[in-house]
């Protein structure tokens, strides 16, 4: 793989000059460390929310019609207006289900129902990590180049339950589980690590959370993207000339990513900014 | 403050020979970081958490008796067989209180009364916090002369939230939200502060969550306890002659605790071990 253009459609743009390597330039600049996001970048997750919505609608439509009671919609309004006391993860999902179930059947729902839609949290509590084609190789790749860590949002207990299964834990120097992936937690983090911004590269599946707030700060992101995408995720791509933004097709183009960017810092540190595009 | 004895029953024994502070007599060894558990150490928690409990009883009570159904007992049977799956945390606690009420009653209870158990938590999630007495000076005084760390166990999201509110924050190097306060976890913190667990002081209410791994480890203890316990948190009480461990009534004898721990050190260092119990 290694020796293989970047299997993306999309041309890596990071070498063309821009205001944040004009910043870096003449300054001694190299990548000093990688951070993984995990849901959906490293391993199998928004399936497994998409099956949970429709074991919802399961319950609640032998009480309602779906589309007349809009029941999706309603849902995704009861988690999101829930996010700010519940935060992310299964189980603030599964009371935010219990509320709108309640709420869209006017009361009828049954109690063994409702309790069919804890018992559908704890099956996804449960459900196996399955791993992404090609992400083991890919990070132990560049683990064996670069400092790697875990940087992933959601329900401390759970996301610390699928570290330990997925195999991969023993590559990440350290784990984060963190409350919101905005700018500043990744200002907060990369405090804690003792590092420029202009040296962290983020590899993630989300646009808004792993890439945004790392371009914000002048740092570097590796945008590879899942096939399904939680609605509260979903984000204006950025423009296509984005300095310092990889776009790769799987994490089969991961290693190369990495390589690209510290090459373009090299690039910058000679002081010659201009390069190929 | 600073000048009164410790206002406590019992004699701290911290400063006799042991076998720890044999091990550390002629090293060079000083306070180098005082950590602070939150719940019930900080502020106000396990009132809320018996204040839902009584919640929740009022409102299976109305199916069962209570006493015939040993709801009181069921729930905590619930809520501890879901732990390894769920995690400490109000999310957590109300889901099993929804699987405990709908088992109680043999799927009798209304829609309406299941949702009165989410609202309950989602109260519990919003309560104002609430420092105990003098806390705020004590973190002051300590902080002002050792860096202080806040550990805690339990939802990220929930803990963040409170600490955020607490107004203490700033005064906070680091705040460590872990899924479980065992001695793996401390010797992984202690690992990322890169200090020696025999430099590290831990101040809590829970003897098993704050205490106990901190001395096993080889690090110092000042227990202040609460006046309720939650049941998941009781544990024995160390003999009386634990090397390491301070006891101290309320939060107005944590800085003097510390001074002590601190002579302690001294001691040690000089290599006169023996000195006033």
């Amino acid at each position: 793989m290694a020796q293989q253009p970047l299997p993306t459609g999309r041309e890596p743009i990071l070498l063309r000059p821009s205001r944040s390597s004009a910043t870096i330039a003449g300054m001694k600049s190299s990548i000093g460390m990688v951070g993984f996001d995990a849901d959906d970048t490293l391993w199998r997750s928004q399936d497994y929310f998409d099956a949970a919505q429709l074991e919802f609608e399961g319950i609640v439509g032998a009480y309602v019609d779906l589309q007349d009671s809009r029941a999706r919609a309603r849902l995704y309004e009861v988690e999101s207006g829930n996010i700010a006391l519940f935060g992310y993860g299964v189980k603030g999902m599964v009371l935010s289900m219990i509320e709108a179930a309640v709420e869209l059947t006017g009361q009828r729902i049954g109690a063994a129902d409702l309790h069919r839609i804890v018992a559908l949290g704890k099956d996804l509590l449960r459900h196996p990590v399955e791993l992404l084609p090609g992400i083991g190789d890919a990070v132990e790749e560049i683990a064996a180049r670069h400092p790697v860590v875990l940087i992933t949002k959601g329900d401390l207990f759970h996301q610390e339950a699928k570290v330990r299964q997925c195999g991969l834990a023993q590559l990440f120097g350290r784990i984060e589980v963190v409350s919101e992936k905005d700018s500043a937690t990744y200002a907060r983090l990369l405090d804690e690590f003792q590092l420029p911004a202009r040296e962290f590269v983020m590899i993630g599946n989300s646009l808004r959370s792993d890439i945004a707030p790392v371009l914000a700060l002048g740092g570097w992101g590796i945008h590879v993207p899942y096939h399904l995408t939680w609605e509260h995720e979903v984000a204006a791509a950025p423009p296509a000339d984005t300095p310092q933004l990889v776009q790769v097709a799987d994490a089969s183009a991961l290693a190369e990513a990495v390589r690209t960017i510290a090459a373009s810092m090299a690039v910058a540190r000679d002081g010659s900014a201009a390069g190929a595009g």
